[in-house]
């Protein structure tokens, strides 16, 4: 409307549009011009603030070593390690959770991101975006694990109650088709949070890598109907209930996640923040609880895992497909405990260590 | 190496740690503020450049619909005309090649970036990474275009040559997971283009998305062995004739794009420049090689997709797969005839209004 409104009302004469072009194309270049400028004056304000960012960064961590050398030799009181450890570590918060951050070098994009989006660089240049990034993840996530659950297990209802015991081809499908599409978002999200400075543990990426492998294998796996059909689609059932497991797990793991950055969203928040920096403040009664879920899982993981190979070397079914996911399930079995107690282990390194050097220099 | 000769040799006393750590503390609270000011900053200085990038924008936009409506009132000679849409032709030239164009707004981030990558923001800030985010997308373009041609040649000749006239089913299968990964990487690229300001047409992105989801259906579409072979996988074999086609089109179609791109970073390296724009400087002829095999191949689309549909209503193949598949495939053929005669009508469109003006001028 606008538009039309322009080109009938306030159209040039014929003497005045010669002028006007030629004033377009100056301010075309002017503008040009000013904005080149604009960005590399830009560009040398942010060097120093870029090269303070890096020190920065290096001398906290060498504060840090310096430290741990001088509890381990005895030659700080304990207590006053405590504190000036709390001190450093509200230092990197402030410069890792604020607008600093995105001076710091981040993860390189790596290669499965080139591969699906090219060159473009998805690192957000202000850390207000990259926490909505996190926080958009973590509700993604929570959406995904309520289908995680119900999905696999309105399958299951409508197998003993409608299907007579045997899944048709298509709903299985749709739902291994899903499964690749969400893996495949999953792992460019993670991809994309590591490249915006998360410390994200490389194998939950892998991790994400194997599951769209096993859910595009899948997809080929031709489903058996009757007759025998219990038997051959033994494999499909295990796999739809393990499924539902994991979304219970999921759904307890987000709102874990949820209050780590609540957490940190509220201290980036606090400009000259005097408030203590806690991890894992009020979340550690709840590891306790998503521990146990979450290995009784990696368990059941690797048991469909076994089962599936074996079903195929006793020759019940003998497709490529389900020997193959089978060894798929086992390796993320492994790979899902070993990570998730490495994790828990580092957790615990620090607290420990604290612990003894202090019960230590109250024996001497 | 460096850190760990500094952990050993510049530790600082039991005395000095305290002072250090709190001159860290310190540090990050004024890097952190200094860091806020200058993007606030930035940002304040950014936003005149941006309000006159947008008025300048519709400027031209105004000026080149009064050029029209004067030159078909008669109130102008055609060659002035002819020049001053040159000169605007020009300046928008400058404008959206060069750094400017980062300032105005570019096509929302849609629907499908948003599924795989969240809220990310994928527009860059400067023109240069934007063309080589577009020559890239063409040299990935020029790679896939080989594979394109040569996988189901493989396929085909492998085929006649050693599996005696009957395509086994995972060779197949992984050639199906290739495209279904393919069209995913071309269809994200091209959405994030289209975000950068590229005028990319929607129907090609809805076409790659459309092959996605032929790609993932064939993949869940048994590949019959023997007996009687060669009858039941004639679709297959037509589809992959089909490829091979599109894979020279796709090198002939890239061959024209990437002229057209490079004429355009010269044109965005020249500060003040004075060359004279040329969309389609020197490629005119290749598009009259171009079309008939555009025009062909999209026949052969059309052709496999009823053939598909045929089988599978005289009940050679009863699967829901084979009739979807021919239906997408008609589709496409459809959509890619009609996009591509509007293509080359609005290429021409202008021309032709020029030499149309220019002779009743003469006429008169």
């Amino acid at each position: 409307m606008a538009r039309g409104a322009m080109e009938n009302s306030s159209s040039p004469s014929a003497d005045k549009i010669e002028e006007e072009v030629a004033a377009a194309v100056e301010e075309a270049k002017e503008l040009s011009d000013a904005v080149s400028v604009h960005i590399s004056r830009n560009q040398t304000d942010e060097q120093p603030l870029r090269q303070r960012a890096v020190a920065l960064d290096s001398k906290i961590r060498s504060l840090r070593s310096s430290l741990y050398s001088l509890l381990h030799n005895k030659n700080l009181n304990p207590n006053l390690a405590d504190k000036l450890d709390e001190d450093l570590q509200r230092a990197r918060c402030i410069l890792v959770d604020g607008d600093a951050s995105s001076l710091l070098p981040g993860h390189a994009q790596g290669r499965f991101l080139r591969m699906f989006l090219g060159p473009i660089n998805v690192r957000a240049s202000r850390k207000d975006v990259q926490l909505k990034v996190k926080e958009e993840y973590n509700s993604y996530r929570d959406r995904t694990a309520l289908l995680f659950l119900l999905f696999p297990a309105i399958l299951l209802v409508l197998r003993s109650w409608i299907w007579d015991g045997c899944l048709p081809a298509f709903p299985v499908q749709i739902y291994q088709a899903w499964l690749l599409f969400l893996y495949t978002g999953l792992a460019l999200r993670e991809n994309i949070l590591r490249v915006n400075g998360s410390d994200i543990r490389p194998w939950w990426i892998y991790h994400h890598y194997i599951a769209m492998l096993m859910a595009l294998v899948s997809l080929t796996w031709e489903i058996k109907g009757q007759p025998d059909c219990a038997k051959r689609q033994r494999g499909v059932q295990l796999f739809l209930q393990w499924a539902m497991m994991q979304g219970i797990a999921m759904l307890l793991q987000n709102r874990y996640q949820r209050q780590r950055l609540y957490t940190r969203i509220a201290l980036g928040k606090a400009k000259r923040m005097d408030v203590v920096w806690g991890e894992t403040a009020g979340v550690d009664g709840q590891l306790w609880l998503l521990c146990p879920i979450l290995f009784i899982l990696q368990g059941f993981e690797a048991y469909v895992g076994l089962l599936l190979l074996k079903t195929a070397f006793v020759g019940v079914i003998s497709e490529w497909q389900v020997v193959f996911c089978g060894f798929l399930l086992v390796l993320m079995a492994i790979g899902n405990f070993t990570n998730t107690v490495q994790t828990l282990m580092t957790k615990s390194r620090f607290k420990a260590k604290m612990r003894r050097s202090k019960s230590k220099q109250a024996l001497n």
